[in-house]
């Protein structure tokens, strides 16, 4: 029984979402022409309250879509040093947008409405023009952790105040939806634009969705087309996000209680030196200094428990839809008892 | 009975191939663990001599990213002024690679080498430097023409003395291959990249890939993540793949002859004043000055059967896996009983 | 005597002109606070009726600055086969402005409305955006033409009912408006930019300004700085600029009765091809197909008169300040005696 | 008498230069023709032991010029939180090259071995690629501080180890040269490329250069011309650089002098609550957080004493050539008599 916590994007799609893929009515959506596809960009668009919403192949490739919406070359991004898309997606806000990021050094990849404030630069021309700010909800590299909705609201006022756009990473959104029992709609009125993914917690195979309004999503397709992102009969992929909207998402509670639980054990072993708080499917934790992170890891792989680094000495574990019951306990089990 | 001769890329998949899709075993394709696309990564690969090959979401960013493994900004692609690269790829090229197309004024959309040789910058710093050459095979704004592979090689030689990359846009190299009995190796022998679609004659719904040699590919990874074209169980699409290459290639031969007697029965028109030589599965032609295009194409409409303008008073049918034998009767008998 | 007709950017400052820039009063312009580039600027947008004027170290980057001004990536510009920005800009455009060139089959640089609005692209998403119209008068690789201001007026209607911005290489400008007898003022109430040089018919060392609306020119400072044209005492150089506006204008007359002559004596020659009709101080010509090319050179360079070959079998000569009535009369007389 | 103390930047030539200027020998720099540059850029090529040197309208197209040639899109560069080509220029290093920082947080600007090695990032795709270092010296924002050159080997060594790219912002070294008794020659041997300036300490009207080998200043020729750099006659402002190596690198340890004899005048205030360690010509300082940092600037201000703001509550003095022994006097006079 191999147990895979590298990540929840890892799933298969259950029987029931397999079915639904099979059965989708698709066509070419390059001449907008796919019904499945459709559908659902209609279905998200109106959970969010916003005109539109687009397909696309990657969440990489949705908030790099944003990027360049918002932005022009040589202008700013303000986000946290944590940031997705400063960190993990190969430059490409530079190479696609030409722009830089200013970053916030966050707590748990958030910040407050003063450090926004504080980042944006001086208007004088010598200076990058600030125009952006990013924010994940919940943040990857801060270990899941849910922004405070308040925050959000006067980050909202700033960027009125100074004239930038407001995007969202949600990336993992449907999650933080579930853990503060919050509404899609709600974060519609106050994000720009907002990418949701459809394959981490959701279970899909492959997609995500970015929403806006009208304006912005008729640039939005263009820049799709610029990037390679338009594909053809793609409704078999939307027709698994249309059931996983359907299946896949109140049950995120139980992922997020699994990883609770996670969390706790760990913060007891010796071994441990800190466990991130945890508030959703993720957990980030630290090995003492005297432990070797490999042995660890090896340890852990030799029970075909797979876990992640994410650099710096910091230890990642996801849980997710195929992570059952069973596996649960069996690394419950597995972490009480270790010895290295 | 909806007749689509619009674009090839509109069928949908056989239920053989639908079956091959839902069985296919897949894994996080980001982790390099999809079995199905690494089985169809190699077996594209091998077919081409090439060391390997790379899964995309379409064909437009296999080019694109091409165009940028061979290029640095401010450089030149040499290529016909029918390119898809430069017509179709919504200013991709500049965008993406800071790379602007210097155009050859073809026939059907090909050229010959000395054409090629003439193309080239001078070195001096004020010209920008030329780098690529690219070539589509077959043409698709070229009316599906195939390339004599010995001017081919011909172009080679330029390219090799100037130092120069080649680049294979083999949106439809299938058609190309079934048509002059010639075989993907010999390609892979002469061109640097090549991009293969699967979802247009071969009915795949999603896909194209690229190949090259493994320095190339290593780096051709990297963009791919940049662009956002990385995608998580997508062995579902390549299940399609694998399955069209061995079920739908020789079938190419019957597009190709409705193409050829859709052609001569649209040369008899008194209504049309060319017909460009039909050799694949592509008919393009242009009605005579004092007809009305949309006349035309609403008769057309009013029968269910869909074509498509090129711009400049070319119209254009392609016929491919979804157009039956029953159709074709229709559409012949349509348009030799057309009165305007 | 060095007969030097390769550019008429070769002229030194005459006597008067250096003692104008030895006498500049001068400030850090960065801090804008240089008088004698300021009162240029001041000068040269009142030339035009347009609210403000730039200085910068050369025409390439005006150009490459209004580019980017009237674009975003991704984007076309209309301009003419010949135009400086595609050809000798070192490809530029598509390097600072991630845009590409739709060129039009012009007549000696030059064309008229009807092309430009052929040229503009389909609005759909999969096209790239027409967005710029460029025009250069006079023409350089067309032979120092000037436009006929009526198509002009055409083309700017053109640009209005399509939403294109409108820019002038005006590197020979001051050519035209002696040649046709025609303002400033008429080109600025018609361009949205337009760049002038001071280094060629005007005699200065260094130096172009770009005009434009405020709007417009507070971007342009911006983009300037982000290319390092920002420089320091440079009134030095703008000294000279307002000495040559000055003293330097009327005198083009002479530069272009000079050309004409020298191409009247071209056309007699047997060994001369064509001419390019001269109007302003542009010869361009090319040989017979039986003549040398490098002999003809030789044998010019053997008399200490220099010429410029252009590519494709042209070749140029162009008068100016430095080119005096002396080497007037020994470069008609060397034609004139021309044996190969 | 106007003291001006905001940069070093606003000096004007001495009489002496000015001669020099006014008596160059002048040629097209475009065609490589001009003796004065020529002459210019050899020397300083010769001084740093590198094959080549090219003059550039500014120390930002020098930098911008150096990242392009360094880098590719997509990729990082190393540098301080305090860099000129993060902070001061525009946003150019994402425009130009597409590139983003990884900024360290160093002291006074500048940061050792160790530290750059942990800003590598890993080779994964998903990463942006690092591929070059970037130091200042002395350092802008951070007080005109100086490097320890030892710290510099070690850092060439993890750059060599780890193929990266190594380039020194030299806007202020030679006032590094002068302060530590350094040679230009030992940066040649460690620095790939270095800029320096000649309108900063050197007091010249225009101009920086950038050194490197042949391979690479030869695409730095290119670079040069997209930016629009290349210039005419630009002889007359590479006189002033001849100039003032001759005449104004060993009198910089007066600039020195005056600057530590303000540094502890200022430390000694009570309204001032630290003074950065002053090495060379920079005095960066804060006001005690109960004094008006407007009210301090108005005091100043109202004895014709002008310094600048650095943002955050930094306020800085920078001595220079225009700098006299006069105003010095007045100037310490001003502070130590200071009543706000």
């Amino acid at each position: 029984m191999k147990i895979d916590l590298r990540s929840d994007t890892v799933t298969k799609p259950t029987k029931g979402m397999l079915e639904a893929m099979v059965q989708a009515k698709v066509g070419d959506d390059v001449f907008n022409e796919d019904p499945t596809v459709n559908e659902l960009e209609s279905k998200i668009a109106h959970m969010f309250g916003k005109e539109q919403a687009l397909f696309f192949p990657s969440g990489t490739m949705a908030n790099q879509t944003a990027i360049k919406l918002h932005t022009n070359p040589g202008e700013q991004v303000i986000c946290d040093k944590y940031a997705h898309i400063y960190n993990y997606e190969s430059g490409g806000a530079s190479f696609n947008s030409g722009v830089s990021c200013k970053l916030i050094d966050g707590v748990q990849g958030m910040f407050n409405a003063k450090q926004v404030f504080d980042a944006i630069n001086p208007q004088d021309y010598y200076y990058s023009k600030t125009t952006l700010v990013e924010l994940e909800n919940t943040t990857n590299k801060g270990g899941g952790a849910c922004w405070d909705f308040n925050e959000i609201l006067k980050i909202k006022s700033v960027c009125q105040e100074n004239k930038l756009g407001l995007h969202l990473d949600g990336a993992r959104l449907w999650n933080a939806l579930v853990a503060k029992n919050e509404t899609a709609k709600q974060y519609g009125e106050v994000f720009d634009t907002i990418s949701v993914c459809l394959s981490k917690g959701l279970g899909c195979p492959v997609g995500s969705l970015l929403v806006g309004d009208s304006k912005l999503m008729k640039d939005a397709l263009r820049i799709r087309k610029v990037f390679g992102g338009n594909m053809r009969q793609v409704g078999y992929l939307a027709a698994a996000g249309l059931y996983a909207l359907e299946h896949h998402i109140e049950r995120l509670a139980d992922d997020h209680k699994k990883a609770k639980e996670i969390g706790k054990v760990l913060a007891k072993l010796p071994i441990v030196k800190t466990v991130e708080p945890v508030e959703t499917n993720i957990v980030i934790f630290e090995l003492n200094n005297d432990v070797d992170e490999k042995s660890f890891m090896q340890k852990m792989t030799s029970k075909d428990i797979h876990i992640i680094s994410m650099g710096g000495g910091k230890l990642r574990m996801v849980t997710h839809l195929d992570y059952t019951d069973t596996m649960h306990e069996k690394v419950i089990q597995t972490l009480k008892n270790l010895t290295l």
